[in-house]
């Protein structure tokens, strides 16, 4: 039979040779999204991620590499990454290619619920997309207090300084929190967010897959 | 067998005895979106439907009316139609209510897909929240020539002159086209649109509906 599905090549750009660590966002976009298949790979070379700039330029040759290589055939490609590395650099080296990432599905999505959005992420700045596209519109960037890592979230101290900052973000006037790191997705921090502060809470790994799927129905 | 399905409850802001007409929306999002369910209603005495300010301003109160009588018991409310009347005022009226409309959740995925969004619609204005939320991120409004009501666009020279608004909003920059009323959708103009132009093509109907979904998901 046939495949169907609409066929998304996924970017990790954290380097693992764990295949269920690498297929982990993907996994997470099927489930929500029945019509999307989802191929993952990670760029080479990169165990440390992105969590600087010079990381970043160190990455985006690579992602665009992997792109061209593993997924010029694909129906979309998704940055599986809040930072977009090489999202715009991809749209070049593939004209007509549907490409997004993590980072502007988020804001674009967190906009659509709220003109006042708060942003939880794991660093001290929030990435470039959510400062470029909300401007005036982000509340706040917080940092739960000793969160450096999605590690330190894993933790009961962890969870808490999380509600909190949701909270904190809520009381700044956030109709809507933004999650600044798709690490937050991993450990499905977003329905115990949303539960504790009652207002929506925006995953980048749901938000880049709800494009996907927006793509797969029209 | 209990119905599991997301119960939306939608709002059409043009009065029609037509239940075929009421229910044109929802039956697209329904098709859409299969985890969603709508039921829909329109306000009354409303037969020319929004098209200036006065109007609108006499639709809010029977658009609130409507939400608290018909539909306080659902997962949400979508008010469907790109000037999003009366979203701000149900909010007010139904604390804890998922509330949204067809302008800003259109605007949100269109900044998701590009921030240099052309607005095509059948007003020299465009709607407020498309303004508002897009500030300088609007590359340009443009009513197609000689389209003044989605009657227009019916006839062979209603969809030329479309087409050739959406070219001149690409050419202008336009990375995507945010339609800027939900007649547009109704007539499914917006997949003739992307293949013309080449780029996304963001109607209300279904950025409405895909919040729902997004909604129903989580």
């Amino acid at each position: 039979m046939k495949n169907c599905k609409f066929q998304v090549g996924l970017i990790r750009v954290l380097t693992s040779e764990d295949p269920e660590f690498v297929n982990m966002h993907g996994r997470q976009i099927m489930e929500a999204y029945p019509t999307v298949e989802v191929e993952s790979r990670c760029i080479p070379d990169q165990y440390e991620g992105i969590h600087s700039k010079e990381l970043g330029e160190i990455a985006v040759p690579k992602i665009v590499k992997l792109a061209k290589e593993a997924f010029a055939d694909k129906d979309m490609i998704l940055v599986s990454c809040a930072d977009d590395p090489g999202v715009k650099e991809i749209r070049a080296a593939l004209p007509g290619m549907r490409v997004t990432g993590g980072g502007e599905t988020t804001v674009g999505i967190a906009l659509g619920h709220s003109e006042k959005v708060g942003v939880l992420g794991i660093t001290d700045y929030a990435p470039e997309a959510y400062v470029r596209i909300l401007g005036d519109k982000m509340v706040a960037n917080i940092r739960p207090e000793g969160v450096y890592s999605t590690l330190d979230l894993m933790t009961p101290q962890g969870r808490k300084s999380c509600m909190e900052a949701g909270l904190k973000l809520k009381e700044m006037g956030a109709g809507v929190i933004a999650l600044g790191c798709t690490g937050l997705a991993t450990i499905g921090i977003a329905r115990e967010l949303e539960e504790t502060c009652g207002i929506p809470v925006i995953d980048p790994v749901l938000a880049e897959g709800l494009f996907a799927y927006f793509a797969s129905i029209r």
